[in-house]
């Protein structure tokens, strides 16, 4: 096979607040043929989630940032097309890191093949990083128990959508927080939660929580931070458990942005407050897929997506996702399931 | 046994942020003789404790808001003088929860025998309530590991002074922050902290923790709040533990104090902070009062008082709290060891 033209979207500046168009940029690459011990993969899906943003800014963390002018990185579902790798031959359909490009030269590292059987940019989703994120923060963090009251912010993002079905099947109340009317009646008619708020309309957060659940609520999976994370405080009850998944809320705050002033609300309601990222929790993949699985299976979860089309529309897909322009999980088609 | 003559305490008007003398009263109370199945107390220390501000707004809590023109409560030991319960003969000594006056009527709730060989003040301090506190606090919520570093502010004062010596004991490296260079100073020389920082003069807390530790802590124990808990999320290292068991910084806050711009970094390195109450955790009292009696034999705990004279100073030994007054346990004595 002679090379092969990719288009890739590389960071061309750090966004400054909210990303725009400017700060990424379409540039074509060619690929050589895979070297020893390599393979050639055709993405097919790439994900665009909220915490790239994070990658996005040049500072120390767990992950180093994203290079100015480089292509970005993400997860990404395709199929292998040329390969140097026994266990990856050509044909074989995988999961791997090399998101935000139409080609991609991988060694195997992080790569995992996946059944085709099954709809391919699930594991992008209910079945990848967003499945195993909701699943790990809320059982092992919320740890929510029969009978009690969960609230999900973000409920109609991807994360969150899978949170308040989870917690449905363990046997809780479910109230949510999104930023429509449509996504609103996605959570009470399609997910099954018992209660859901417009955050933008319902007025003063902490009252229009406690007129729904008079109780209070005993986990809050936070996604957003904020206004949220305050009314969560307001009306947590006591024990209550404060898995921090994203404050998205905070992604592109400018300066420092503001803290919830009723922190001290930790000490009378012994509340905690837990940050967790995905791949510590990469242990729990096992049981992870067994539950996720056997609930599809049994139509106890569903999932929608917003899919953008094409790789020019990558940037557009992820700036979309702090407008709230996505139900579900946001993926970009980057080309056909076979070829 | 006539009526016995007793002053307390009362609660004149809640206190509009920091405490003052004009919002406490001296009453004299005529007690009658204990009826069938009570006794008198006469009392020898009564504490205060920062936590007794909470109390005295009018608020729903874990506990319920003190009452005007009613005797304050608080932890206090004393002597039997008069009794019609069996197990607590006269002259048996006690500790319980009537403190803020020089006598009272007890019908044995909450009433435990207490030891006169050992000052009868340490059952206020390092073997009662601040004790319990320092010891489940760090060990249950703080967990830490034989190399690791504490952070804890107020370091010089009843529980922080045992938080910081436990840590040690625990093979841990510990830096306290204090408000004056005594404190320092008896944190450094006294208590055997690796690290102390006076927070006043210090300049910004995040460089200074920094400047001493510059690999960051592990777990915070917070008594403090605000800026402590602002820099203590800024220097923390992975899987940090912030156990809270006070926020002595907003208890006289009159609006909504400002909250920890930086919470958000929770999630990047996956700290829990949680809030926990002493009472929570009577269920360690065995294993506290075994660990800490044969440290105190072995020296390896010591600990400070602050003692104020008299019940009419009782006012000024509160107040004294929210102005960094004391180092060790504030305690106020109201009458001699033995009659």
């Amino acid at each position: 096979m002679s090379a092969v033209q990719s288009r890739e979207i590389h960071l061309k500046q750090r966004p400054n607040g909210v990303p725009t168009a400017a700060d990424f940029e379409l540039v074509t690459n060619s690929l050589p043929a895979p070297g020893p011990g390599e393979m050639l993969i055709r993405n097919v899906y790439m994900s665009v989630d909220p915490y790239m943003r994070g990658r996005m800014v040049e500072r120390e963390s767990y992950v180093p940032p994203f290079k100015l002018g480089e292509v970005l990185q993400g997860h990404a579902v395709g199929q292998v097309v040329q390969s140097n790798i026994d266990r990856f031959p050509a044909g074989t359909y995988v999961s791997h890191m090399f998101g935000w490009r139409e080609y991609a030269i991988s060694d195997g590292t992080m790569v995992m093949p996946v059944d085709p059987k099954i709809a391919l940019s699930a594991y992008l989703g209910v079945l990848g990083m967003p499945g195993l994120t909701a699943y790990a923060g809320l059982l092992k963090h919320g740890r929510p128990k029969e009978g009690e009251t969960v609230f999900v912010s973000a409920a109609a993002g991807a994360v969150g959508s899978l949170v308040c079905q989870i917690a449905k099947i363990k046997g809780c109340t479910v109230i949510g927080t999104a930023g429509s009317d449509d996504k609103v009646k996605y959570l009470l008619d399609e997910l099954g939660c018992d209660f859901a708020l417009n955050y933008k309309t319902c007025g003063d957060l902490t009252k229009a929580l406690s007129a729904k659940v008079p109780k209070g609520v005993d986990v809050y999976f936070d996604n957003v931070g904020g206004s949220h994370l305050v009314a969560a405080l307001n009306v947590m009850r006591a024990f209550g458990r404060i898995p921090v998944c994203g404050m998205i809320d905070q992604y592109n705050a400018t300066g420092l942005p503001e803290g919830p002033g009723n922190i001290i609300q930790v000490i009378p309601k012994r509340i905690s407050i837990t940050g967790f990222i995905v791949s510590d929790h990469y242990d729990m993949m096992p049981e992870f897929m067994a539950d996720m699985s056997q609930w599809i299976s049994a139509g106890r979860i569903k999932w929608r997506e917003t899919v953008s089309d094409g790789i020019a529309a990558a940037p557009a897909a992820f700036i979309g996702l702090f407008h709230g322009d996505n139900l579900g999980k946001a993926v970009v088609r980057l080309g056909p399931d076979k070829v």
